[in-house]
């Protein structure tokens, strides 16, 4: 894998929590954790087919402190190839042009359980360029703490009510990449999506599904598709 | 008009206050402030003529919270185009693009009153590029926290004086845009005259109108000449 | 010589200690200085020939407050070119373009003294561009406080070692700008190489001499090889 893509699984990982357990599928590199005060829960997917070159004989759970790659990943280049192998039993190899790292394994059954994926009904859908969804939410972070996400057949619009000011962004179908005009409305925690945001840039891809008072799923499309994040989150009641 | 005439407007004035009557006149948008410790007065203009469209059937006095008009501004691009409007008589609308903010008027009579703009007869005149006159000050700051502005027949400098060391700005009158190479000399606090400069750019104009121990008028020409913000700012006795 | 030449001396010497001798001798600038713990040792040297103009009637040593040099240099471009002239007894001017500084000497006599600089036999010699040894020495930062440079015939590494992780930066002989291949291993501290690495950039040349538990130089050639800013490093004991 490239250096940009491990830098955006372990940036994703950690916006939630620090250690997790990465699981080796035949089908590609899975991981998922939900955050320690059950608010938020992140899946990330890298299919093989993405990797430039992938072998796992046997289906394999590692535990990782993800702080760690995270750190390690600042030192490689974004288009640099990255090698990761399990050394043993106990460390894994990140190897990466000259520079060679050997990082301590954590036992998996110490990590906190991995959560079940919740099937969610939710009628909205909304494709957008996740820079602009970047740039609303940071424009809303002096207004208030929580923003309200509101769909309808009309627009997609974003809302934070402060005491003095109110902000609201609008999106119009046609200024969209997809958009269904399902009825939606929750709040929810601008801290979580700022976080959320940080793993992605102009350019890339985020769908949103929306209910009413609902959980949302916000999922992004990485590194020119190569890596899927999937944050789920749960809405604030208004009050 | 543009982001950036708000983003200037708004940077002008929290200089000195956070909240300030706002003026739209026939002529178009005038404000002014003096700061708390009557050390300086701020004094924006934008000729209407400068505005995209403007309309004013009655002049018009705000308040506003200029603070939250300076985060609101760094959410617009310095190129979109904004939108300002009086919804009600308690809010105003402030629009661009997707982005639309709604803010609670402050009461006009509730913020202090505005100050007279002085008659100062000053003798030296000095035109420079705002950007020589801030890398200049900014070189002064580890000397000293006050300089001296002198003008005389030769040349224009900026002198700060420390316990160990001594630092000149010299500048030729070939080097000014222009130069009456009046007689003045004044002191001034460079805390002052560093928050003015961070209104200014490479490439806008400043004029500065200097006395002897006399307060000083710093004019600057902004956004390619449509906001022109002018600083008093009272002289320091030398001791 | 230009800003870059007076920012590089400067940086240089206050990577170890804030006062320092300067000597104006026959053939150039140079000074030296030890740190207050004794563990490193700073020479800097800049011919004559690689000066605009250079005089010295007699040799002339002058003791100089380095922390203000360098502030004085941020305020000087890169390429500009700055005059030092001795004033009188007591004051050092330096004069570049509009800008003047007039600083005041310290008494040499009053800093302390020099070291001598130490005779060391050193079996192994590698050179290579400081920009990578900087990416690498960077890299290192998070997992430990101190790093392990061996050199053998197979490649030159630079390791370090933490409690769950361990990292290997390897350059093999073909990699290097030049090699012998020398058999060496010592221990040196972390921030001491971090402050060095400061003084260069990528494209400046590093040449690293080194023995087993010996003592290690780290000789820089900066601004285009006009500057050669040594560093003299004590190991320290393995544990």
């Amino acid at each position: 894998m490239s250096g940009e893509i491990l830098r955006t699984i372990s940036r994703a990982i950690t916006a939630l929590v620090s250690e997790c357990r990465m699981h080796f599928l035949a089908k590609g590199i899975h991981s998922r954790a939900v955050d320690p005060s059950n608010v938020a829960m992140v899946i990330v997917d890298v299919p093989k087919e993405n990797l430039e070159s992938y072998r796992a004989e046997t289906e394999k759970t590692i535990g990782l402190d993800m702080n760690r790659i995270f750190e390690i990943s600042k030192s490689i280049g974004a288009k640099d190839l990255v090698e990761l192998s399990l050394i043993d039993e106990t460390n894994l190899r990140i190897k990466s042009g000259s520079l060679e790292y050997s990082l301590s394994l954590l036992d998996p059954s110490a990590i906190r359980r991995e959560p079940k994926i919740p099937e969610l009904n939710l009628p909205a859908k909304i494709v957008l360029d996740a820079g602009e969804f970047k740039k609303a939410i940071s424009a809303t972070e002096k207004v208030s703490e929580h923003i309200i996400l509101k769909s309808d057949k009309n627009s997609f619009t974003i809302e934070a009510k402060g005491d003095v000011e109110k902000m609201v962004f609008t999106m119009a179908p046609g200024e969209l990449a997809e958009f269904n005009g399902g009825e939606a409305r929750s709040m929810f925690s601008l801290d979580y999506l700022k976080e959320f945001c940080k793993v992605a840039s102009a350019g890339d891809m985020l769908t949103i599904y929306l209910g009413t008072n609902y959980p949302g799923r916000f999922s992004f499309e990485l590194v020119g598709g190569k890596v899927r994040v999937e944050f789920i989150l749960a809405p604030r009641v208004e009050s």
